[in-house]
């Protein structure tokens, strides 16, 4: 697993019909054409169907959406860290909102992953939630509060509170666990503050995919992402 | 989506290390020989991850292990009909007992794959949910009762009336649906009586997953699938 | 489990507020009030907390919500079909909209619920997903469309092809499984055309749990159900 | 919700036929006698079914097994808070290893049932896993490694270092929550054992349920409680 340099833009595919398959080839491409331009460490949170092809064809991180807690075995129909590795994965999203799992769950996959040397990203709802995910060890928690989710809305500018609070206390229970935060993220402003607020960086999703310029937009939410972590990196 | 000529060998690699990544590659590339040298329909059930990689090399169906009812759209950590086409599938397990959905998500998921062009193959462990199964009008029927899952011990032999009450009832709900039969399969003495007993194939894993000799092994039981397909014909 | 009279009028309580504990017992005091009045069938489905206080206070048939497709055993937070006759059910709804299970799942608790004397009531959301469940031989089948569910928009007035298609999928599999209507009846006229278009009876919720008179609204849903029953009865 | 004085014996009932109705009535004279004479806080869980019926007969505190994370409203199937509040249980066990929970569904029942001023007792199989459940501020941690459910091989006894790291870590994150042991205590020494590592309390299941003698199977757990107890408070 290679070391992210932050910030860090993790761009979720989710299912949408424009970043599956060959749209999730485009959408990648404009990815990583952005990433190497700006020098941000752009990773792509993707279908398990499109692991492997984007995997093979992209240099940068391609993530699964979802794990199961099982290492491998008679276990049909379940997505393994073993598969993920295989396919090309640098790691996965864990828990997210739209595919909860339950605690132990999460401990087991987080364990699973890095066991195959693979990143880990459990997403939470709240800053409590944040603090169990930090509990558990992984690499990073994503705080995302369902209700803001494909809103357009973004928490860091409609409840910037909830980032500081899930900053400060996944910190107070491993230091060294790094958040992210993601609902509604759709302005260069939004990643600015949600950066500005203690974050490495940010996960979006429709804002991108949904893009009439993704480019542009990604663009965009880069240098903002970039422009945040300088300023917070020289307050320091 | 091509039709299947009969009988049908369908391998689930479920998650065994074995069978996820180049292990499939290894695997696929087996099921395809075999089949293309004895003229029997060899289907691979794979990894999400692995069906993209399998299809782009491989002239055999490949289909998934299981699909979520949703069309697309903010589905996180949902593997969809649409992604399964996009990656070059040509249909998917569904139901099974290591990965049960409920009663409206088979459905809906049957109904999503057949938007797809895709074929939809419900599992079933009984009789009774063979026959619920085979009201929902997938393309096929799977009765694998769980506790033979895995044990070596043919559901063909051991409880042979569970087989040929499945065929009854799933024909006595709609007799355009034919039955599989899975569960313990091990010998081509067990391929041979399933078929015997009404279904048109077998589902088969670790026998063909785990086997020292995969190429070996799915000889033997393409052969007596052939010949109890063959012996059946003519009595019909 | 003595037989049902028909027309039936099952209250489903869900987990509102005004109808768990003390404002159970209300309820369905309300409930054996008019049911004895007019002589009509009503039975109510309350949370599990509720079931005993409620059996041992009144006569009229008291179900469950959910039943867990488990016997007995080390089953810690499942209800079991035994629990529920301990505390006097008379049966039990299944496969609620709000409480999907499987397909298996539901199989068996239909099953554990006979052997405890109880009666099942599988809920389904379409015309084909009630065939499914009709297959698994309950005591009855509730179609409820769950796009409807709470809207007020009765199924049987904007959808009535889907009850009419669910009576005649249902009995195409099993004749001797009676259908039940839910989803949005919420006025006498509602009830009326459910029985109309060949249901046995309804299931109803927040119109009777949120009335300000429930004791009117279920005297007016019990007459139209009469009404309704007699004159399909008198043309058949 | 009454302050519990330490040590505290929690019964869990599971869905043991035993223990269901009037089984669970006469366990529960047991414990309540037992309790009384003793001095010791003992405490059963039950199905939800039986907890209005324990509640109106004893005074010792009823539990129930599960909570769902809903507060009210169109749950049909669903078991709340208000519920159990309403049928007098004083608190819940919450992600046992046989019902398991998200986590945010456990951070939202902890808060829910707190605010029906009900007792959270959130369950945790690991060190780790007890841990992220001290993180979301319930009442009480239980750890109990699901191997040993059932196994009469006690944690305590087999795993010692999985109890006392388990206490360390809640007590890391949180010093306010104080934590139970389960899984496979079956003897007095095995509750000494674990109230020696540094819990409260012991969660016990068959040992109890299944005794040919429950008053002096119980007896014998209360008086090893209170022995380890006031010798670890002598000590401190």
């Amino acid at each position: 697993m290679k070391r992210w340099s932050y910030p860090v833009v993790v761009l979720n595919f989710k299912a949408y019909r424009e970043a599956v398959g060959s749209g999730a080839e485009r959408l990648a491409y404009v990815a990583e054409t952005v990433s190497k331009e700006l020098g941000v460490t752009v990773a792509v949170a993707v279908q398990p169907t499109d692991v492997h092809r984007l995997s093979s064809r992209f240099e940068l991180p391609i993530l699964g959406q979802h794990v199961d807690p099982h290492e491998e075995g008679s276990w049909t129909g379940h997505v393994t860290a073993v598969a993920l590795r295989e396919a090309g994965a640098e790691g996965s999203l864990l828990n997210h909102s739209e595919r909860r799992i339950g605690l132990s769950e999460i401990a087991i996959a987080v364990e699973l992953l890095r066991k195959e040397g693979l990143r880990s990203i459990v997403c939470a709802d709240t800053p409590l939630t944040s603090k169990a995910a930090g509990a558990l060890r992984p690499d990073l928690v994503a705080v995302e509060p369902p209700e803001l989710i494909g809103t357009g809305i973004s928490v860091s500018k409609a409840r910037p509170e909830v980032v500081t609070e899930a900053v400060r206390m996944v910190s107070s229970v491993d230091p060294g666990v790094p958040v992210l935060c993601g609902a509604g993220i759709s302005t260069p402003e939004d990643v600015y503050r949600a950066i500005e607020l203690g974050t490495v960086g940010v996960l979006i999703s429709s804002a991108f995919v949904k893009s009439k310029d993704p480019q542009h937009t990604l663009t965009g939410f880069c240098q903002a992402a970039l422009k945040s972590h300088e300023s917070r990196s020289s307050r320091l």
